[in-house]
């Protein structure tokens, strides 16, 4: 019953000299999700935003960027250098390629390290992790060029580890759809303008994208009782949201941990559940995104059940 | 400079039939260490038990038991099924075979799944994992046929991760010598009538075993900046000893986060510097060894440095 749900990611920028990304057309994305080794499984448009839901999370392409977010086993790295190759070095402005720690990361078919040996083949750039290696931690790694971002581009990653409650129960049940998962975590009254597209996985998990102009959000569960994880993305601007959305989805998603990573976009945490903030990372890079990390852990002590094997 | 200090670890008790381990003699142990990867440094012995310091970690044998710690990337289960295979499956009373949370576990050869499937054909028994995987955890396998432990057959683990400090400047510094380390954490007046084997590695490392009558102490250094590690395990019923001395070394120490794992030991955690206990468990064997495990963090925010790569 074990799937990973941790996702890497890539977002690449390309220059304005570069023709709309929108126009490679699907066959073009289908062909780079394949690389992955994922597939399309729906899309839903807009006139800015094409977003593909995948087999294994999201893909969202607007005429000067996308972003791929696949989890499981996927080989995300290959579809990083697929496309690099495909437009060539000079069409990309800026590209950066993330993973998080992964539940059981000896089964995935690369480390971040191997990677990062590859995709520097191609592109330069400077690599990191945030956060130690025992505990949660994130792998970062940014081109060099020069490229200067704009000031809302901003994104927000709110990742939540061991859900427990209520909502978790239902997220586990045989009986869920995915209009009683979008009304379990008020997608829709939380986003009323948008567009959705989502998806129930067989026997378990949940994707949505919804998109609305140039703003996504896509949430992703992976509810498996000992492994379960849920992440939200998004390119809105939460501090000036007229929901906050992440201490939502905290109440009722109840987590025993949890990560907010931010570009652009400083966490909020006074409505956050009762917690200790166990580290946090602030970096800041050349290409102008202020990079924020931070790792909650819920203040309580939790009996921990002996898992059988 | 990674070096992964996490230790695997075998106990196996004999038969009260069976001869005397420690009549199998240095080459039958220097073989079987080999077969794990590791090989013999030094020895001291007492008329109870034979200590061999190991170049990952240590073995300790005694007429009716052995204990074998191996670090690294160090293959101990193949010790241990050479073991079972060299004195027949008749001749064990118990064997437990347990690995902790690496800090690079794709890096390692095999993982406790892979261990396990192995350790079954030679041997029936029950296997756990305690704690979250994406936290600290500790994986625990059990023979399963009768045996009952004895009430003063007890073990204490102090597993410390994220070393700050004086001490840990120290240990990461050039100048450091095999007494120095003894003096820096007072091992020497901690336990005044033991007999000492200890060993500094190059470029960074320290391990010591002590010994007096059929109680053992030994502590493993890994002090590696970004994946520093300490372990320290013992046989004395450390609530009636004289000394304190987990929480010397936590004082001393200063970890970041630090796990207690106890078989028939319950852990005192009143004199532990300012604490979170995130998770602890209680199982009880039918064998008659109650497990106690317990994850800490430190009470403190962390600025996380981001680590290049």
């Amino acid at each position: 019953m074990f799937f990973e749900g941790s996702e890497k990611k890539i977002e690449v920028i390309v220059t304005p000299q570069y023709q709309s990304l929108r126009r490679l057309g699907d066959g073009f994305w289908a062909q780079l999700v394949t690389r992955a080794n994922a597939e399309i499984l729906s899309c839903i448009r807009n006139p800015y935003c094409d977003a593909y839901l995948l087999s294994e999370s999201s893909l969202f392409v607007w005429d000067d960027r996308f972003l791929m977010l696949t989890c499981g086993t996927t080989t995300l790295v290959d579809a990083a250098i697929g496309f690099i190759e495909h437009l060539g070095q000079d069409a990309i402005a800026f590209a950066s390629y993330q993973r998080k720690n992964e539940y059981l990361s000896h089964l995935q078919p690369s480390s971040f390290e191997q990677d990062l040996l590859r995709l520097r083949r191609h592109v330069s750039g400077k690599a990191y992790r945030i956060g130690h290696l025992d505990s949660h931690h994130h792998y970062i790694f940014c081109t060099d060029r020069d490229y200067r971002a704009a000031a809302d581009d901003c994104t927000s990653e709110l990742l939540m580890y061991h859900i427990r409650g209520e909502a978790a129960d239902y997220l586990r049940g045989s009986r869920q759809t995915a209009a009683g998962v979008r009304h379990l975590l008020a997608l829709e009254s939380m986003l009323p303008e948008f567009q959705f597209d989502d998806f129930l996985f067989q026997p378990l998990g949940y994707s949505v994208n919804a998109i609305r102009g140039k703003d996504y959000v896509t949430l992703h569960i992976t509810p498996q009782e000992t492994s379960s994880y849920v992440s939200l993305e998004t390119n809105l601007d939460l501090g000036n949201y007229p929901v906050d959305i992440c201490a939502q989805l905290l109440a009722r998603l109840n987590p025993g941990s949890w990560d907010v990573i931010g570009f652009n976009s400083t966490p909020q945490n006074h409505t956050f559940p009762a917690h200790l903030c166990l580290g946090s990372c602030s970096l800041a890079s050349e290409q102008g995104y202020n990079i924020d990390f931070s790792h909650y852990q819920h203040l309580s002590h939790e009996v921990l059940i002996p898992e059988p094997m």
